[in-house]
């Protein structure tokens, strides 16, 4: 589906119109933007107006070209919440989110006129091993679980396993910042939040789409991941490996990645690029020119030393088994106080098991791999992604036998 | 000047057509961006490549339309940064602030790639009390010290007063990241980061220039900001209330203003309007229809009560004097962990002399606000903002002795 999921509400288009209008008669802060091109007819003027459904076979907000933030925020289940109450707690959300996705407020909404810039906003949620268990124990897929250890792994319980996930995306900080008020107030009889994490991209708009994200050290980061709408991307990430109830979701690795920036910085660039095996500039492989160029583990130099290192951070991620991938959507963090940066990767990969996907590929990395001398995974979570649910419906549906 | 200082650079140019390109190759994820409206000739297809020019007679970031992104960054000088630490201080950050908002990296840039999309970036600088007695004693402001005592603030110092200040502000987060992260590199070795705070308004495009931005509680905030470009800006703004190296300067009061959302949610909308004075659908007041009508503060209602009541926000805002008044130009913030949401404003205002404009105002709403019930100032800081400065030049020459 990829793309295809973006539609132009109607409430969009008719604020589009509205505020061109408004800007016209808007005197001096306005006239930049009479000096952009007029949006041909039926097309909007406003990035703010872009809706993505939240209603299908499959959530939003995976396929979905990755929005300019993300806020994730993890809720543990009060004692006293029932399979029956997560089903209400569920239906709830699943109606919050529907609304927002389209521009339109929340049934309780107290500010509705925030919520009316939708700026592609999805919300995706996860169900961690604890909600699913309280459901029924017997649903429970195998690779719900924490993941095994590994020896880089600094990892703070603040930042990990919880019940429920809320992964709340948007071009607009303020259409999350909204759109997350609201859902929690909603969860409040239900549930506690254990964490929230915060994090963001270039701006819609900043680049072309299709761009490879860079991370804040600089590096281009996510190039091989496979492609929505094709056949790998759907073997690989929706290609079952639960049960039943969970035909047609996904699974979501969530790790919180500390970045020693200041460490970082005292590697010079061919340092750095040897440390990933990738050009810094265009993200090449140091074996090629291009950023989607297959890297060549077997070219040597001159002094017959392997161009991409043993240590090379491509090289250990590189499989040869084309089942062991993964499909990445992570965002950046940073955040600064008097004790200077906290900043990192909130990495974020989707994959139908992550044991079978992510794990062997994190163990390589795990092994060996420079760049652990300058990231440090601090926290780690695992959540299964059900599948969409049609209008009226509600997101786990199938797990509740409806 | 107003919107006029925003112009396109030849990297940006080049870089939009560059883009262009890998867009039209990016494969599945780029089709969406194919869709959109072909930018005429010479008008660049995308947000990051617009810049807002550093050199001039005033600082950027003031009358520069607000950006999505601010972060403010408060440091102290190390005891032992005397007066021409201070001078080379400041003739680094305005080449990395300059060079940057051309979307090319700072000198000592370890991430130049990351520089490559200005988004408007701007880079304001306040100097505060103790900088500018550093270098010259005689030359400070009589302004230029802490507010007088409010009833209602709950002052925090970890938010309080410091020697110099950075507004970061631009329309990608990720912009401003890099630049606030190369920019204190540079201070290193002369000072120490005090506080961070940062902030976020409506996406880039989310909705019609012009438009008064929404706070977190929904208002419609600014209305009453005059407009750039005006006399009446310039007078307020940049009237000029300091010494002679302040000659084409302004103030800065910068606070942050913690609201409590979930005691706010507890007013139904007829009670919020009330505590405002406006409507919160259009911002109007309640003797109006539209945002920008004049509020009418001797209507009265059947019963012969005031429409607009003696505790409302606007009542207490007001003035007759046309000098009292101030130019805001403030970013929300929001943050959550497990103990819940510290949301609210990050309160900036231009003005010639914060104890002409800024404290009569502030003195007003302390003594008889009903919305201090809901919001509190815990953090507070004046700065000096120089005038601005020609290539080759620096930040605050004059105080040197130019």
């Amino acid at each position: 589906m990829g793309d295809g999921r973006t539609r132009f509400s109607r409430r969009g288009l008719l604020l589009g119109g509205a505020a061109a209008g408004a800007g016209a008669a808007g005197g001096a802060l306005a006239h930049r933007w009479a000096a952009e091109p007029a949006p041909a007819p039926g097309v909007p003027a406003l990035n703010g107006t872009l809706t993505v459904p939240f209603h299908g076979a499959r959530q939003a907000g995976v396929e979905t070209p990755p929005q300019a933030h993300g806020t994730f925020v993890a809720l543990d289940l009060e004692p006293r919440t029932g399979p029956d109450g997560v089903r209400r707690l569920m239906r709830l959300l699943s109606d919050d989110a529907a609304r927002m996705s389209r521009g339109e407020p929340a049934l309780a909404d107290t500010e509705p006129e925030l919520a009316e810039v939708p700026a592609r906003l999805t919300t995706t949620f996860g169900f961690g091993r604890g909600l699913v268990e309280r459901v029924d124990a017997a649903a429970v897929p195998d690779w719900l679980r924490p993941l095994p250890d590994f020896d880089h792994d600094r990892l703070d319980p603040a930042w990990g396993e919880a019940d429920l996930l809320l992964q709340v995306c948007a071009d607009d900080p303020v259409t999350v910042s909204h759109a997350v008020r609201m859902m929690l107030k909603d969860t409040r009889s239900f549930a506690r939040v254990r964490w929230t994490q915060t994090g963001f991209r270039r701006a819609h708009g900043s680049q072309a789409g299709g761009t490879t994200m860079r991370n804040l050290m600089g590096q281009v980061d996510g190039t091989v991941n496979p492609a929505p709408g094709t056949g790998d991307f759907d073997r690989l990430v929706w290609g079952g490996g639960g049960p039943g109830w969970m035909e047609g979701g996904t699974s979501l690795v969530l790790r919180r990645i500390a970045t020693h920036l200041d460490a970082w910085d005292e590697l010079d660039r061919p340092a750095r690029e040897a440390v990933i095996g990738r050009r810094m500039d265009n993200g090449a492989p140091l074996t090629g020119t291009e950023e989607h160029d297959e890297a060549d583990l077997e070219a040597t130099d001159g002094s017959g030393l392997a161009v991409i290192a043993d240590f090379a951070h491509i090289r250990r991620a590189r499989t040869d088994d084309p089942d062991q991938r993964i499909f990445r959507r992570g965002y950046n963090y940073d955040h600064r106080d008097s004790g200077g940066q906290d900043a990192g990767l909130l990495f974020a990969s989707y994959q139908a098991d992550p044991l079978r996907q992510f794990v062997p590929l994190q163990r390589r990395l795990d092994e060996l791999d420079l760049l652990n001398e300058w990231v440090t995974a601090v926290g780690s979570a695992v959540f299964a992604v059900p599948p969409g649910c049609e209008e009226g419906g509600y997101v786990g549906q199938a797990l509740f036998g409806g």
